[in-house]
């Protein structure tokens, strides 16, 4: 189809580059590096090719998550967020951008969320799920304490959050051991993002800020697959969980689901299953994956042209009131 | 429909009863282990009322494997076996049996492998993951070098291999730290279990010994979902994995996934989708859940009533050349 | 669920009991002619008892259409609006109506389609097929050029058509000579409505009226499973028909398909697959079904529950503009 | 996939080529005459450059059923088999057949029949619907009563029987005056087959004949989508119906159903949920359908490569005893 529109297109600035390198073999590297780099002609040519309208930017991962000096996480987020904004002013009608936050440092990330959605036009916010904080070994997920302000300026903002994977933490990954072929996109990306996403879920964020707009790639990170199930088991047993609801309706009512890195039509309609059209929204990942690759499943895959029109336009422009 | 034939139904022994204690609030507790002990008139009672006519049994989990002493892990295993054995004797129409084994000591695993398909019967072998060893510390996954002569002998003894979940090491889970509620079957258990059985497909076990037959549990444990996603990856960064084909094609052709615990329609047509009806087989997951309701749901699901006739059945006697 | 709203809920009145006799063993009879006579208790106690807040009520079948008498027509069709719009205004929050109208008279039915939704407040117009017009023999489809003016109306006055079936002419079914099981619901009530709906279709009427809304029953009469290969036929041979575009694009962008006694979640699953969520309307065909059938399938089959409030209430808000 | 084989793949001979020619524009039917006769080059280069291996060739539509004479339907039904023989015996590995047989003389059909199985090797009978006998207005359907003993030998012969579409009789298809563009495999042929399959289940002929082994083309000619409601209907008010059981079943337990001239994945998919993968056959309906179409659509379509074998080639070698 024509005019569609992507959820997570990812750039990348000189200081976040090298986050990207050891995701692909060495004789990629330059090809690739150009593409995440560019804002410009590259990008639009294959959005062209492609059937894209527009997309909707993102800094690559794990880029600020990763940071861990406060002050410099806040500088490099900023700086990321204006060449975004540059980028868009040029182009207004082929990019839209999440803001890259500083969460390492949760008053500044409000600071930097109010900057970017009242004077840059950001549209919504992309974090690379976990930051970590002040030494490379201390970490914070997005359900700890220090973080309701944050979730509740998003829910005021009525701004869409995106919880982009990142790698686990090497403590946290040790079951791994042996086999980097696991690592990242392949495997261990879906598990920590799947994980952080349940926490959120559990810890009642959903029940405390009830109109919060939250975003997921890779149709769910297996969730629609497996979220009956740790439910029927959490109904069972609930060792005192705090959210007040059972996980699938916050799937249900505060969530939406992207194609990114998923072009499988199983997948698809397994989620379409459980959490109807309205709530799938068309993504590529690009440069990681091929805008092209995105592009010819989904024109193709076996969905009505209704669902195919609201998947890959529609729905997004309604949820971040694209006009 | 009659005569449903069910592939993951636990019983305990004195030894191994401690095991499932912490799944129960205290108040079901008493109820849960009568009827995990059971192995006459309560069970017989629930599978007549449920239209079922037999359970290939096996031992609660992790039981055996987290015995860190060998030699107390093949008393318990001989133990478990026999008992198993005798009640199987006793409704040798009703119930069959998996070999429960001390992984610990694989030569004495693959002797009790021997002993209980050879002697006492046993149909095929259930392992709960990876096994403590020595000390509470130390664990190994099944594609450690150590445990080649082991699955060259299942491949020899022609019978299916059952990969039942356990929960991570403490070490490999804080990344639920504070969560309880993820713990288990709720959640812990599949990131475990489907990551266990990637590091067997990428080590290329099922390549060195092409026949074997290896079932998972929870419809596959997201596997279904996700294996095109992260055999996209692998095609495009292989980074040296020893697996020599796509790993679609082991689940296609080693892999058989049941229904225990996942008794939600959506998913299962995600496998049907991706594998096949011939591939799905079914199973209850008793008494951690009911069997009333597996097989309510299974009666009902909107399968055809000939997928409904293999899975509930036929497949089940078919891979285990049961008479 | 809760609220459902039903499209296709049946009564009668005295002149028009005798058409649903036939459909009724005798001993069922009297039961079935106080249900469909009735709109008060019987009909309000059963939607209290199945989570339905509002039925949408419709004359019988064929009723109107059977009345080749042009003046009696036109007074029965006033009659049984005027009967049904004074049961609405005694229950206004639990019925709405579409009109009958007496199509043997083209000038007469646009008459009455004023009269109904201006005066009487009928929010949609139903009509069973084809008219027989001044004598048993002769009949009209709706894709007769005599009827262009009514679809003109239909389309300014901005109201959602129903085509309701009724069984072919008698010269029109003897391929089911000998079988008359296969009449009405069971089968010929199918292959008319679809065949009336394809005449539609072909003949250009929804290019020369582009915004009419039509409903069709039973989960569209089987053109979701074959409307492919009757499109794919056409561009191969296309024999001067007079649409402009490709069938199914009228039926992604003028129909909406309602559940009335197809209560089947795979044929369901293809209507989504085919038109998305949005084009499906709950409906029971009350009391040719019953209502607790439609509700207790409709309430449990396999979709998502976002699906299920939009199938069950809110597509038919929208689309009625009902407040 | 390779190695596929094809189960609705027409020929001609000049006495049947005519019976085609209406459905072609004239431009187009010069090459299509070519390939239709053809049984050699044409056809085996296009199965080659598709990944078929095999043809279970037929006679084109209506072609004997439509020779009332019945003398001249048996020689010429005779000599297709004979010339369909001959290319059989010169392309062993690529091409088997389908008897015609002249049903306007049951006798003779039974012996034609005979001489085809057993002296030329066909592997099955295909018949195109009702035929015409001794006038072009006599015509019975295969539930008449004077076919119950051509039954009982196809039963006994243990060979499939091919329901293959054709047109209504001009009598039975006044439901489509002026609308030429519904004719044949646009529309009326669907009508025709599903209502003559619903005659012969209906009139008891599988529970006479209980090892039927029954086709249908186009994915069952829409019965998949709404046997269901015909079944519920029935149930409601039976009227009498010779059957003895639900017909449902005897879909279960009777019918195969072929992919030919239904490329289409939704209803693909609403036919495995009704009936499981077994029942599904691969066919193109070559030369009305080209090879490349059914096989680009069938190679590439959602469905598990496992079900993509058995669909596409086992299924048919074990319903044939092909060796
Ligand atoms: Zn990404
Ligand atoms: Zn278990
Ligand atoms: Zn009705
Ligand atoms: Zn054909």
């Amino acid at each position: 189809m024509l005019h569609k529109i992507g959820l997570e297109e990812h750039f990348a600035i000189p200081e976040t580059l090298g986050c990207s390198e050891k995701y692909f073999p060495k004789e990629v590297w330059p090809k690739f590096s150009k593409h995440i780099l560019d804002l410009m002609e590259i990008r639009i040519n294959q959005m062209d090719e492609n059937g894209m309208e527009m997309m909707i930017l993102s800094l690559n991962s794990p880029a600020i998550q990763a940071i861990y000096d406060r002050k410099e996480a806040v500088e490099v987020a900023k700086k990321a967020n204006d060449i975004m904004a540059e980028a868009i002013a040029k182009n207004p009608k082929r990019f839209r951008g999440f803001a890259a936050l500083p969460m390492q440092d949760p008053d500044a990330a409000i600071m930097e969320l109010h900057r970017s959605v009242k004077e840059l036009g950001c549209v919504g916010v992309l974090v690379n799920g976990y930051s970590q904080i002040d030494s490379q070994d201390e970490y914070k997920y997005l359900d700890d304490p220090i973080y309701r302000p944050f979730w509740a300026e998003v829910e005021k903002l009525d701004v869409p959050f995106y919880m982009h994977p990142r790698e686990p933490m090497p403590c946290n990954s040790k079951m791994l051991a042996g086999h980097p072929w696991l690592d990242g996109a392949a495997w261990s990306f879906g598990v920590e993002t799947a994980t952080h996403t349940l926490r959120l879920m559990c810890s009642g964020i959903f029940d405390e800020f009830p109109n919060l707009k939250y975003i997921l790639g890779h149709l769910g990170e297996t969730l629609p697959f497996c979220i009956w199930r740790t439910a029927n088991r959490i109904r069972k047993e609930n060792r005192g969980i705090p959210a007040k609801r059972a996980l699938p309706e916050y799937m249900e009512q505060n969530m939406w689901l992207t194609t990114s890195g998923q072009f499988r039509t199983a997948a698809l309609w397994n989620t379409i299953m459980e959490f109807g059209a309205d709530r799938i929204l068309f993504a590529t990942d690009f440069p990681f994956e091929e805008v092209k690759d995105a592009c010819v499943w989904f024109d193709n895959c076996s969905i009505s042209e209704n669902d195919r029109v609201k998947i890959g336009r529609d729905n997004i422009i309604k949820l971040f009131n694209l006009t």
